[in-house]
C-alpha cells in the first residue's frame, strides 16, 4: 500500500489485517474533476460512520454476516486534491498492492475517475479483464473540457485498455448522441435498467470481472446525494437481483463511486450506500 | 409577447428566435393562490439553471436531441405577485401571442392556476381542444376560500370553457368527495396511475390536445419539492410510457407546474423537472 | 385516560368526544431508547399539523371520509423523557382506558418501544391477540445495551406476552443472525415485502388483530424521516393493498411509530405519515 | 373580530379571553406581495409553537412574567392568499375591533404590508398617531411592480395617512436613492442602528405610538429566516435597549412582521422571534 | 476508566496515553432528559471529526499548540440511552478514575445533566470545589416533569453538593421567576454577559474551580446547533476574555455541553465548538 | 480576455461594455485545491443571482449607486477543474487583459488560490504593488500536501513575488506556529480584527494597493457558507469602516473569495456576499 494512508475508524465488521484478508477496502475520496457538484471526497468517511449505528452485520439477502469474511479496511488514501497525476498514481499503487497480493480490492470513491487507475492495475494482473458498469451515464466521452482524464471520460479510457466488447454498461440513461454511437460499436449497453443485463452476464462466465458501481445508477428517489442525479434509475431490489447473478461470476474487484453525502441532509444516501457496500463485500 | 418579459439564461439547447421557432418556452412563476407552501415562483429559473450542468441535450428515450428542435426560450413573464388579475392577463397575452403565431407554447409554472389563462387562449385557436391532466389532485372545486380562480379550482374553470368529457385526468389520488362526484359526471378520471389512461388516449386521436403536467403527479419519492405532495404517485418510467402514447396525438401545447424548488435542498426535484421538460420539448 | 395529557390541535376531522368515539387517537412521543437518531418525540405534533393544510379528509382508496368515523383525538401523553418506567406506565394506562371503554386505540409514536405497554393492555382485553408487524427490523433482540426494554427488543417482549406463532412480521429486511434464527422458530416472517403476508392473513380471520406499523417499513425513497432507514422497503401502493386485506380482519387497535419528522426538511415524511394515518383510521 | 378566525394553540401564557384582555394577539399570515422569498404566512403558527418548549414565561430583562399580563390570543385571520383586497379588509376589521374595544393589538405578520390596514384602524382611534419603524428597508416606494399596496410601499402609504414627521425609521440600511431622498424630506431616518433613535424618542412623549418591527432589522447573523435579509443590522441587546426606551412612551399597538420560518432549518429565527414577541408583550 | 468505552478517532493533537496525560478528554453523549430537541449525543463524534480538517493545532490567542499539552482522548463512554441511572453511574466512574489519578478531566456532553456525576466525583477529590457556569439558563429548578435529575435541575443538584455561594453563573438570560429568586439567595448570578463575572473571578483565587460551559451561552448567531437557543448571548471574543481571566485560577476540570450538531446543517456549530474546546484544553 | 468565457446574467447594474468600463468583474469559480469543503465554484453564479431580487443598487453607506459606475461584467472563466495549470493560466490571462487595458479587475472566486495568478498579472503592471489581505487564515504555508500552489500557500507565493513588508494581513485568527513565525518576519499581521489595520493603512498612501477579501474573515455568525469558518471574525460594520479607510488609497484591483454558497441553505451567505461586492465595486 502507498505510504500516504489516513487511518480511519474501520467499516464495522472489517477487522482483518492486510496479510490475512481476502478483500481489502480502500477509500479514494478524490472529486477533482467533478464538473457539477463536488463532495464525493467525503464518501468514505460518511459511509463508514453509518456502519457504526445504522445497520446490522448480517445480510438477510444472502444469509451471511460481514464478520464471516476476511476483510481489511486499509483506511483512506491521502490525495492532494489539486494534483490529479499524483492522485491517480497513488490509487494505482494501492490497487497494485492489493492485486499483487492476490486479494480483491473494493474501492470507495470519490468520483468515477478513480476507477481508471484501479483498472490499470487490474489489467496487469488479469489481462482478460471484463468490466460490468452500473451507471446512469455512459462516461464514454473522449475529452471533457479539454481533458482526457475526467469523470466523463473514464470508461473511454478503460475501453482503451480493454478493447471492444469487454465493457457491459447497464442502467444507462444519459449520454451524448456521440457517446451512444460509440457504445453501439464498442461496448455492450443495456439501457435504463438491469433486467436485460442479468441474462447476458452468462457470457462472462469464467472470465475475471470487475464491477464498477456508480451510485447515480440508482433512482434519485433512493439516492439523492450524488453529483449528477438522473431520473429513471434502479431501486434496491434490482440491485439485489443483479448481485445474485454476479455471484455466479469470477469477481476480482469492485468499486462504489459518486456518493456526495453532504448533499443529502437526511443521511439516507450514505446509509443506503453503506448497505450496498455490505452486500457487495458479502458477495465479493 | 407582452412587454413585461424578464430576460433569462435560456434552457440549454433552446436557441431559436421567436420567428423561426416551432415551440416557445415561457416562464410563468406565479404562486399567489397557493394555499399551503408557496415557492413555485422560483421554478422557471431553477429548472433552466440545472440544464447548464446537470443534463445532456440528447434523449436516449426518443433518440433525439433538443437541439434538433426549433425552440425559443422567451424568458419569464414579469408578474406582480399581489395582483392576480394582471398576472392572469399577462399569461393570457403571452399564450395568445404564441398560438396566433401558429406555434406551440410550453409554459413553466408557477402554480396550477397559470394553466387557466393558457387554456383561454388555446380555446380561441382550437375550439375543440381537449386536455390531458396528469396530477395528484382533481382541482375541480368550484370555489376555494371564496375565490373562483385558484390552484384548487383551475380544472373546474377549464371545464367551464371546454364542457363535458373533454378533460382526461390521470394519476389522481386526492380530492373531496364532492370533486370526485363532479368528475364522475363531467370529466374522465383515471385514478392513481397512468396505466388506464394510456389505452384511452386513442379516443383523442386527431383532436387538438393540451397537456398539463402538475409535478405532484409524481411520487414524492422522486419529487419532494412541490407544495402539496401526495404519496402513491407515478415514477419516471410511467411518464416515459405516457409520453410515448402522447406522440401519437396532436399536441398543441403544454405546461409543467407546481415545482417549488427551494423545498428540496438536494436540488433533485429541479433536476428531474428539467429532464421531464427536455423529454416534453422533444416530443411536443 | 391519564391525568397528564397535553391538549393538541386535533388531527383534522377527528372531532368526536371520548364517550361517543369508536376510535381514540393518542400521541405517545417517547424516543428515549433510540440508539441512533432520536426525534420521534416530534411525530404526533408534526403529523397533526400537516392535516390542516396538506390533505383532504376523503380517501379515494376506500371511498370514505374521515369525518364519517367517530374518532376522538385525545392529545398527547405527557412523558418525562428520562424516566422510562413512568413513560411506559402512562402509555399502558392510556391504552387500558381505551380498551376498557370498548374502543379501538390508535397510537402515534414515538419510537417502537411504545408498542409494548399498548400490547400489555390489549392482551388484558383480548387474550387471544395476534399482532401484524410491518417493519424493516425484526426487533427481536432479548437485550440491547443491557436493557430488556428497548426499541430493538420490543417484539421479543410482545412475544413473551403472546407466545409462539402469534406475531406476523412483514417487510423485514434487517436483524442479526440470532434474531432471524429466533424468528424462524417463534414468529412468522415474510421478508422484504408484504406480498407473501397478504394471503397468509386469511389465517387470522376471526381473531383479534393489532397492527403495529413502523414507518421504516417503507422504502427510504418515500420516508426519509425515520431513525434507522433501510433500503428495499415497501411503497404506498403496497400499503394500500395490505390495508385492503386488513379490512377483512378484526382489527382492535393499531400504532404508527418511528417518524422522526425533523430529519426530513422537505416535510414529505410527515405529510406521507399523515396520509397513512388517514387511511388507517378509515379502515380501523 | 372578523368571523373568519382560525383557532390556534395560543402563545404560551396568553390565556385571557377577549373581554378581559388588555392586549390582543392576532396572526395575519399574508405574504401575497412578497417579491422575493415568500413564507411569512407560516410565521404565526411557527412562533406560537416555539413558545411551548423553547422559552420561559419570565423575562429577566424586565423582571416580569407574561402571565402577569392580560393577553388574549385571538388566533389567526383566515386570509385568501390570491385576493389582496379581502385580505386587507379582514386585517382592518380585526384591528378596528381591538382598537374600538380600547385594547392594544399585537399583530404577527405575515409580510410588512399587513401593517397598513392596522394603521388605518389605529388612525381612526388615534388621529395623532406616530409610528416607530424598526426595519432594514425604508419601504417608501410609491409603487412596486405597478402596485400602490405592497411590502415595498407600505410606509409610503402610512405616510399618506399620517403626514410629515410622524414616522421614525431606524436600523435602516436599504432603499433606493429616491426613497432616501423622500425620507430626508418627510420622515425621520436613523440609519444602520437604533443608537441615535433612542434619545430622539423623547420627542414622542405623550403621543400615541405604534411600533412596527420588521424582523429584517436584525442582523442576518441572528435572524436568517426572513425574505430579504440585509447585513449590518441590530442584535438582541440593541433591541432590549430600544424596548427600555419605549416603556417611557404611550404604546398603543405593535406588529412583528417578515419572519419566514421555513427558510431557517435550525428554527433559531422562529425561536428568537418568539422571545422578541415575549418582551414586546411584556412592555406593551 | 469504565470498561464500556467506545474507541474513537481522537481529537487531533491529543495523542498521549492515559498514564502520561495531564488532561483526559472523555465523550459523554447522553441526551436522555432533553425536553425539547435531543441530539447532543452526536456532539463528541462531530467535534472530533471537525478537528481533522477544519482547524489548526495552534492557538494565536494563547500562542500555544495543543500538541504542547499532554492530553489523552479516552474515547466515548457507552451509555444505554433509556437507563439514566446506569448512564450517570458510568460518567461518575470515569470522572473518578481521572480525578483519582490526579489528572484533569474535560468532558464533552451530551446534555447538561452529565455535569452532575462529574461534580460528584470532583467534590470527593476537592471538597472546597467551586463552579463557574457559563450558560443561558440557570438550570436551578428543583424538579422538571417530576424528576430531580434533569438538564433543567442540574445546577440545583450541584448546589445541593456544594452549598451556598460556591456557584458563579454568567451569561444567564433564561429561567423562571422562582429560579431567579433561588439564585439571588444561593448562587452568584452575572446575567446576560461575562463582563461582570470577570473581575469577580478574583474571589476564586486559590480554590479549585470547575468550569461548565453550556454552549447555549453563546449567541445563537454563532451557535445554532443547540437544543434551546436563547437570543442575547456571548460571542467568541467574550469567551477569549473569559479564558484569559480563568488562566489565573486553579482549574481542576471542565466540560462543554449541549452541542446538537445535526441541527446546524452548515456544521458551523460543531466547527466552533471544536475551536472552543481547543482553547479550553490549551488553558486547562 | 480569454476565449473561454461563459456568458452569465450580469451582476445587477453592471451594464457597461469592456471598452468603456473602468472596472471589470470576472468570475473565477475554481475550488480544486480546497482541502476541506469545496463548492466555491458556485459563488459567482450565486452572488449574481441574489442581485436580481435581494438588494438595491444604491449604497446608503457611501451615498452612491452602482449604476453610477462604469462596470463591465465579463461573465465567468471556463475552468477545467482537474487541470490546475490551465486554470491558473486562464485567470492570469484574464487579469492581464484587464490590467493592460488600464482597468481595475474585481474577481469573484473560487477559492483563495485564484488570487495568485491575478497578483502575477498585477505585479507586471504595478511593480510596487502592496496587498491588503482580509482573511481568517494566514495562508503562508510553503507547501500543503506536497503542493506549492494551494489555497493554504497562496499568500506565501504572493510574498515570493512582492517581498518583505508589502502584505498587510488583518482579521487573522488561524495558522500554524510556523506561519505566524514567518509572518512576524516578512509580512505585517493585524490579528483578530481590522481595528489596528485601519490606522496603519496610512502607510500605503500613494502606492498601488490590491485588496483580497477572503469571506472567512467575517464571523461565521454572518457568513456560514465558506469552506473553513473560524469563530471570532469581523462583522459588517467593521467592513464598512475598513472600506471607508480604503477609499483614501489607490486601489488597483480586488477579489472576493471562498464563498461556498450551497453550504448555507438560508442563502444569507450569498446575499451578504453580494452586498459586500456592491460596496467594494462602489469604492473601487
Amino acid at each position: 500500500m502507498p505510504d500516504e494512508m489516513m487511518e480511519r475508524q474501520p467499516y464495522e465488521g472489517c477487522f482483518s489485517d492486510f496479510a490475512s484478508a481476502e478483500i481489502v477496502l480502500v477509500g479514494a475520496g478524490y472529486d477533482g474533476t467533478s464538473s457539477y457538484r463536488p463532495g464525493s471526497r467525503f464518501a468514505p468517511v460518511a459511509i463508514r460512520a453509518e456502519t457504526l449505528y445504522a445497520q446490522e452485520d448480517y445480510s438477510p439477502y444472502f444469509h451471511r454476516d460481514i464478520k464471516d469474511k476476511a476483510i481489511h479496511d486499509a483506511g483512506d488514501l491521502e490525495l492532494p486534491f489539486g494534483d490529479k497525476d499524483t492522485v491517480l498514481k497513488r490509487i494505482r499503487q494501492a490497487a497494485r498492492a492489493v492485486f499483487r497480493a492476490g486479494k480483491k480490492p473494493c474501492f470507495i470513491g470519490g468520483e468515477h475517475l478513480i476507477t481508471y487507475p484501479v483498472i490499470e492495475a487490474a489489467v496487469e494482473r488479469y489481462p482478460d479483464l471484463h468490466i460490468v458498469q452500473i451507471d446512469a451515464h455512459l462516461d464514454l466521452m473522449d475529452e471533457l473540457f479539454g481533458s482526457k482524464l475526467s469523470h466523463g471520460t473514464v470508461m473511454r479510457r478503460c475501453y482503451d485498455l480493454l478493447g471492444k466488447g469487454r465493457i457491459y454498461q447497464a442502467a444507462i440513461r444519459s449520454g451524448s448522441r456521440e457517446e451512444f454511437a460509440f457504445a453501439a460499436e464498442h461496448t455492450r449497453v443495456f439501457p435504463f435498467h438491469v433486467r436485460e443485463l442479468i441474462p447476458a452476464l452468462a457470457n462472462l462466465s469464467g472470465v475475471p470481472v470487475y464491477l464498477t458501481l456508480d451510485l447515480d445508477a440508482f433512482d434519485p428517489s433512493l439516492i439523492k446525494g450524488t453529483g449528477t442525479p438522473e431520473a429513471g434509475g434502479i431501486f434496491f431490489a434490482d440491485f439485489i437481483e443483479l448481485l445474485k447473478a454476479l455471484t455466479r461470476l469470477n469477481l476480482v474487484g469492485c468499486d462504489v463511486v459518486e456518493l456526495a453525502p453532504q448533499i443529502d441532509s437526511t443521511n439516507v444516501s450514505a446509509i443506503v450506500a453503506a448497505k450496498i457496500l455490505r452486500e457487495l463485500l458479502i458477495v465479493l
